[in-house]
C-alpha cells in the first residue's frame, strides 16, 4: 500500500551532465554532541563500523530475488519469500520465527467490465491485460507470467450491476459535495474516478455513503502517466494499459483482517472470535469497485454527456471531461457500466518474519523496524525496494553481533505480509503484541523504500529531530549528507516544499520539514492503535508505476535505483535509527517541539471554528496544551544535562508521556484508533489529521459541523494533555 | 489582429440557472461631478438622448451582413464592406469618404507541408482544411464556401525548404533562451512553436535571429482546445483542424506597410518612394511560416525523438512533448518538414472608410475613434462585433446630429482596412494626417468588441479615469453598469486579476485595473508613433476561434452574444468616449496620474538593475518624474477647479505635455517607436513594456544587458520628462 512519497515532475535538462559523487562508505564526521547521549565517542565508531557493511550489490541481490515472482500474500511465491527473509535474519544472528496469521483476503476469480454508450453500443470490454510492447525500448519479460493476478481491489465485494457513470475528478470530499451542490443526482450509478489526493478506500467510502452501486478508479495520465514524462518502458511512467491495484478497505475506521478488529488472527484464534462475513458492519465496502487503466476509462469518458466538468477536473485525455448524465438514473440517455465481480473470498493464512535481538539492559524496551514483503505483484519497489535495504540493516547489525556488541534495549525486526491488503500483517501482530508494544520505544517504518534519489520522511513531533540527527550522518550518493540532499530538495523543488508544507507545521526556519504521520503503511497499528513513536521514510523519485505488474526488477533498475546506493543508504539510514534508539543513554523523544505543534494545532482550529462562527471554548484545552508544552521544555533541558546514574524511570516515563496521549476509548465512530493527536483523515485516508477527534467535528464531512462533539472532544484532549504533561513534569520534579 | 482579451475557463456550473436581467436603455444616474466639466447637467442631458439610441438588434443586422462573407483586405469583399460602412456613416450625417491606399500584401498562392519520420516515411501532408462534421451540434455553414484562403501567416515569404523540426514551447525569448542554454543545435532547423504567450511575429523574430530556417506555429488544444472545454460547434473553443492565421509582421520594429515605414502609402505616391521587395531590412520576416491547427502538428509532435521537454512546456495532446533532435542537422535521425509556400506578393489597393463630425469652437482638435473591417476569414468577433458596434454608435451620433447637436471638437470615425497584416490601414492614415494628428485629443479603440460578457480596457494613464467614469454610465447587461460587472470580474476571477495585474501598475485599491497599451491593435501608430493619447476596449470570453474559419456569424450567436445585448453595451460605450472627448470644457487628461505610473516604473527599473548588478545613476531621471508628477498634480487641481473664460490655450497645452514626451530619434533599433513611456515589447509584441528604452537596454533581449545604452535612454527620457512638465508647469503658474 504506502502512501506515495511522489516527487512531482521537475524540469531536468536531459542534457546537463549531472555528476554523481559516490561516496565512500564511511561516516561522515561524527558530531560531538548528540541528543541522547551523555558521550557519542563510542556510539560513533559503532556507527562508523555499521555504515561499512551495508552494500549496494547485496541489496541488489536481496531485491532481484525476492521479486523473481508475483507474490501476493498468502501464495507461494510469498511464503518463499518469507522464507528467504528469515533466512537472512538467522544469518545475522537473530532470533527468527515465521508467524502465521489466519485472516480474511479475497482474490479475483472473474472481473468483466463492460460500457455501452448512450445507444446501448458496447465500446468497451475490459479489463484489458496489463501489457507493453516488446519490441519497443526493451520491453518488459515480467508481464507474461501467468502468475500474475488480474488488478482488483482488496476488500470489494462480488457484485453483478449496471449503473450509469458520473465521473466524479479524484472522488475527494470536495468533489462529491461539488457534484451534489450541482443537483446531480449519484443514486445507484456508478462513480468513475480518477487515482490522486486520497486513498482509494476513501473514494469507495464517500460513494457508498452517498448511495452510488459502484465505483471504477482509473489512474489518469495527468497524474502519472504521459503528462508528466515518458511511459515505460521508454521512461518511467504509467503505460496505457497499466493499472493500480490496491485496497479500498476503510483504514480510517480500523485496520488489519477485517473480521477481527482490535484482535489477532492467530492460528488458533476459534472462529467465533471472527466477525462472520454477513456481519461486517458499514465500515467496510459494501460496493463493488475495481481498478482500470486508461486505457479502459478513455471510452466511457470520452462518451460521457451532461455538461462539462469544472475546469480544474480536466485530466489529460484528448477531450473534454464531462459529468455524464445528471438526471436521475434511466430518466434520460446516459454512459452505462456493467461490472461483474467474482471475488474468492476465503480465510487465508499469511506470515510475518520476526527477528529479535535481544537487548541486556532493557529488554522489555523494543525498538521496532518494519517493512512489508507481500506485493500486488512484483512489488520491486512497493515494498522490496525497503525489504532489500531493510536485508541490508540487518547484515550490519549482524556484523555488529559477531564483533561482539549487544543493544542495551531489544531489536526486533519485522517482515510484515499482507500489508496490501490493508496493513494486515503488522495489525494482527500489534494486536498480539500490545502488551509488550506499550513500552516499545520506537516503531520504524520503511515501505517503498527506493523509487528514486528524493529522501522523504515523516514522524511523530518527538522524533523529528531524532531523524534530522540522523540523517545528517548518513552520506547521499549525490554528495553531502542525506539530510543536506533532502534539504536542498526542499529548498529546490516548488511541488515537493507545497506537499511537504501542507503536512508539516511548527518547523523552525532552517531545518527540512518533516510531515505527520496519516496512513497507508505499516505504522499506522504501532502508532495510532497502541502509541508507539513511529517514524516512515522512504526515496522517491518518479514512481509512475505503482501498483502495476510494471513496478518489477527492469523499471527499478531502469530507472529507479540502477546501482542499488539508494538502497545501501536507506539501509544505514534505517540501521543508525534502530542503533541510536536501541542504545541511546536517555530516549531521544523531543517534548519541546511535540509541544509547540500541539499548541499551534490547537490555535489552528480555534481560528477556524471562529471563521465557521462555531462556538468552541479553547480555553482549558490551549492551558493544557501550553502546560504540555512547558513540561516538554523542563524535560528537554534535563535530557541534554543527564544527571549521573541509572536513566531507567527517566526513560520509563518518557515513554509513557506518550502512551498518556491515547485514549482508550478511541475516535468517534471509529475505536480502534487510539491517539487524540494523530489520526488519518476520516476522509483522506493517506493524509493525517491533526487533533482528529475536535477538527472533525468541527468539518463535519458530508454533513455538518457539530459543536457539541467538537467540545466534548477538546475535553478529551484535554484530559490526555495534562495527563502526559502530568507525566513530564514529575520527571523534572 | 488585436491582442486578445481572452478570459481563461473559469468553473461555471452549466447546471446552474444564471438569471440575467437585461437592463434597459435608459442611462444610469448621472453623477453630479464629472472630471472635465464645469457642470455636467447639460451633458448628462445628451448622453441619455445617444443612449437610447444604439440598438441591439440593429447590430446583429449590421454583423450578419458584414460578415456573409470572407472579406480579406483589398478583395471585392472587402470593399463591400466598406460601402456598407460608407452607406451607413453617410446615413448618419457624417462626412463620408473611402480612402484607398496601395500596400504591400502577400495572399498564398500555395500551401504545402509534409512531415517525415526519422525513417523518411511520410507522417502528415497538409494543410488539413478547416472542418467539422455538419451532422454534429448544428455543424457549421460557413466552412465551405470557396472564398476561404488556406490559412497562412501574413508577411511570411515564400519558401521551399526542408529542415529538422525542434519543438520551442511558445516560442518566448526564455523559451529560445532554455534551448540555447541546453545546448540544443538550432541553425537550419523548424521551429515547432505553440500559440500564446506572445505575439506570433516575435516567434519568427527570435527563430529568425538564432539562424533557423522556418516556423510552423500551431494551436494546443490546451491553450484554446478541448482542455479549455468543448469544442466547435459542441462548444467554443478550437476544434481539430482550427488554425489560428495571422500576420508575422515584426510589429515591434514598425507597422503599417512595409515598403513605406513612416510614409503613406497613398496611391499617387510614386514607386521610388516605395522600398523595393528585395530592399526589405532584417525588421522584416526572411524565412517562411505558417499556421497549422493541432491535427496536422499532432503526428510531428508525437514523433519528435531527443529528451522529454521541460515539464511546463507540456500541451494537451496525449503523449509526452519531446524536443526533437538536439544535435547538429543531419547528424541523427530526426523527424523532417517540408515547407513549400508560394506567396503572391503584391501591391495592392485597401480602403479605409473616413467619417467626420465638424467641431464647432476647435474644429482641429480631433475626437478620433475606429476599428478595423478586414478580416482573416468571416471575422464576426474579430473585427466586426467591434465594427457592428461602432455603428451604432454613429447611428447613436447620427441621432443627436438630426436633433441639431453639433460637437465642439471635430469627431472622426475610422474603418480600417488590412489590419490583419500589420495595422496597415490606420498607419496609412496615421502616417499621412500626422500633422493634423499632432493635437488630436484621443483616439479610442474598439476591435475585437465582443466575444462574451466580460469588459476589459487598456489606456494611456492619463484616461484611466476617463474610461471608469465613462462605463459607470452605462448599464451591462448582466446587472450595474459596465464598471459594476467589470470590477466583480476582476475580484472573481483569478486569472482575469492575474491577467490584468501583469499589465496595469500604480492603481489604488479600490478601482478596477486598467492595463497599459501594447500593440496588436490599430491604437499603435495613433499613439506610439505619433503620440494621440488613446484607450482600447473589449468584452471578452472563451473565444477560442480566433482567426479561423469559425469566427462567423454562427460561433457568435451561439458563444458570444446571442441577443446583440454587449454589441449594444460596446455602442454606448465607445459613443460617451467620444461625446465626452468631443463636448468637455477641459480635456480629461489626468497627469497626476501619468505621473505617478511614470515614477513607480523608473523605482521598478532602477530596483531591476541594483538586482542585477548594473550601474544606472537614475537621480536626474528620478527628479524629472516626480516634476513631472508635480506638475500633474497642480495641473489636475486646475481642472477640478476652473477659472472662467476660454479653456482653449489650457487644453492646447495638455494635448502638448504628452506630445513632449515623444522622442523624435524614436527607440534604439526601431525608430518608427517615438514614444519614451509606452512600446509593445520587441520581445513581447503585444504586451506593453514600460520605459522601453531604459527596460530593453537592461533586459538585453538575446544578448547581453548594456548599461551604456541604458543610461543614455534615461538621458532621453528625463528630457521628454521635463519638457513635458514645462509646459505643465506653465498652465498653473
Amino acid at each position: 500500500m504506502s502512501r506515495l512519497f511522489r516527487v512531482p515532475a521537475r524540469v531536468i535538462s536531459a542534457l546537463c551532465v549531472v555528476s554523481i559523487l559516490y561516496s565512500t562508505a564511511t561516516a561522515q564526521s561524527a558530531p560531538q554532541k548528540v541528543f541522547g547521549y551523555r558521550d557519542f565517542t563510542e556510539q560513533a565508531k559503532l556507527d562508523t563500523a555499521f555504515m561499512a557493511v551495508p552494500d549496494a550489490k547485496l541489496a541488489g541481490t536481496h531485491l532481484k530475488e525476492l521479486t523473481k515472482a508475483p507474490h501476493w500474500a498468502s501464495s507461494p511465491e510469498d511464503y518463499a519469500t518469507a522464507e528467504y527473509v528469515a533466512a537472512k535474519f538467522k544469518a545475522a544472528g537473530l532470533e527468527t520465527e515465521i508467524v502465521p496469521y489466519r485472516v480474511y483476503l479475497n482474490k479475483p476469480k472473474k472481473i468483466v467490465l463492460e460500457a455501452r454508450d448512450a445507444d446501448g453500443k458496447v465500446v468497451m470490454t475490459g479489463p484489458t491485460k496489463e501489457h507493453v510492447d516488446p519490441s519497443k525500448d526493451g520491453g518488459d519479460l515480467f508481464q507474461d507470467d501467468l502468475r500474475v493476478l488480474p488488478a482488483f481491489n482488496g476488500s470489494s465485494p462480488s457484485g453483478d450491476i449496471t449503473g450509469e457513470v458520473v465521473y466524479a475528478n479524484y472522488g475527494t470530499l470536495a468533489d462529491f459535495k461539488t457534484l451534489r451542490d450541482m443537483g446531480v443526482d449519484l443514486k445507484g450509478k456508478i462513480a468513475l474516478v480518477r487515482y490522486g489526493q486520497n486513498f482509494r478506500g476513501v473514494k469507495v467510502y464517500i460513494a457508498q455513503k452517498l448511495g452510488m452501486a459502484g465505483v471504477l478508479i482509473y489512474s489518469d495520465p495527468a497524474d502519472d502517466g504521459y503528462v508528466r514524462g515518458d511511459m515505460y518502458p521508454k521512461g518511467p511512467y504509467r503505460p496505457e494499459s497499466g493499472v493500480q491495484r490496491g485496497s479500498v478497505q476503510f483504514i480510517a475506521k480500523y485496520t488489519g483482517d477485517p473480521m477481527t478488529p482490535g484482535v489477532a488472527s492467530t492460528m488458533s484464534l476459534p472462529e467465533s472470535k471472527r466477525l462472520a462475513p454477513d456481519k461486517l458492519t458499514e465500515d467496510n465496502p459494501s460496493i463493488p469497485s475495481n481498478p482500470i487503466s486508461y486505457h479502459d476509462a478513455l471510452p466511457i469518458l470520452q462518451r460521457l454527456g451532461g455538461p462539462a466538468s469544472p475546469r480544474n477536473w480536466q485530466g489529460g485525455l484528448p477531450f473534454t471531461y464531462h459529468l455524464g448524465s445528471t438526471a436521475t438514473a434511466g430518466t434520460s440517455p446516459a454512459v452505462k457500466v456493467h461490472m461483474h465481480l467474482e471475488q474468492d473470498y476465503a480465510i487465508r493464512t499469511i506470515w510475518d518474519v520476526i527477528g529479535k535481538i535481544r537487548g541486556t539492559e532493557d529488554p522489555d524496551a523494543w525498538v521496532v523496524a518494519g517493512n512489508h514483503r507481500d506485493a500486488w505483484v512484483y512489488g520491486a519497489v512497493d515494498p522490496n525496494s525497503g525489504t532489500a535495504a531493510m536485508l541490508e540493516t540487518v547484515h550490519g547489525l549482524g556484523e555488529l553481533i559477531k564483533q561482539g556488541w549487544k543493544p542495551k534495549r531489544t531489536i526486533v525486526i519485522g517482515s510484515w505480509d499482507a500489508e496490501e491488503e490493508g496493513l494486515v500483517g503488522s495489525t494482527e501482530w500489534t494486536e498480539e503484541h500490545a502488551e509488550e508494544l506499550s513500552h516499545a520505544v520506537a516503531y520504524f517504518n520503511t515501505d517503498v523504500g527506493v523509487s528514486g534519489p528524493h529522501f522523504n520522511a515523516e514522524a511523530v513531533p518527538s522524533l523529528k529531530q531524532f531523524v534530522r540527527e540522523v540523517t545528517q550522518q548518513v552520506p547521499s550518493p549525490s554528495g553531502g549528507t542525506v539530510y543536506d540532499a533532502w534539504k536542498h530538495d526542499q529548498q529546490t523543488n516548488e511541488d515537493n516544499r507545497a506537499r511537504t508544507r501542507a503536512t508539516a507545521q511548527g518547523v523552525a526556519g532552517g531545518e527540512v520539514r518533516i510531515g505527520n504521520l496519516g496512513s497507508g503503511s505499516d505504522y499506522t497499528p504501532f502508532f495510532q492503535h497502541v502509541g508507539v513513536p513511529a517514524t516512515d521514510f522512504g526515496s522517491g523519485g518518479n514512481y509512475g508505476v505503482y501498483h502495476s505488474v510494471f513496478d518489477n526488477y527492469n523499471w527499478f533498475i531502469k530507472f529507479a535505483d540502477p546501482t542499488f546506493v539508494y538502497e545501501q543508504q536507506q539501509a544505514r539510514v534505517l540501521g543508525l535509527e534502530i542503533l541510536h534508539m536501541a542504545d541511546a543513554d536517555v530516549l531521544p523523544y523531543d517534548y519541546r517541539l511535540y509541544g509547540q505543534e500541539v499548541v499551534s494545532y490547537i490555535n489552528g482550529v480555534a481560528k477556524d471554528a471562529t471563521a465557521a462562527g462555531i462556538i468552541l471554548d479553547t480555553t482549558a484545552l490551549l492551558k493544557a496544551a501550553e502546560r504540555f508544552r512547558n513540561a516538554g521544555e523542563a524535560v528537554y533541558a534535563r535530557q541534554n544535562d543527564l544527571p549521573t546514574g541509572s536513566t531507567g524511570a527517566f526513560n520509563a516515563s518518557l515513554r509513557k508521556a506518550e502512551e498518556m496521549l491515547l485514549n482508550p476509548v478511541g475516535l468517534p465512530e471509529r475505536a480502534w484508533f487510539k491517539h487524540t493527536i494523530y489520526a488519518p483523515g476520516e476522509f483522506t485516508g493517506y493524509a493525517a489529521v491533526v487533533i482528529p477527534g475536535i477538527t472533525e467535528a468541527l468539518d463535519g464531512g458530508l454533513g455538518k459541523p457539530n459543536a457539541t462533539l467538537a467540545q466534548d472532544q477538546a475535553q478529551i484532549l484535554t484530559d490526555a494533555l495534562n495527563r502526559s504533561a502530568l507525566v513530564l513534569e514529575a520527571i523534572t520534579r
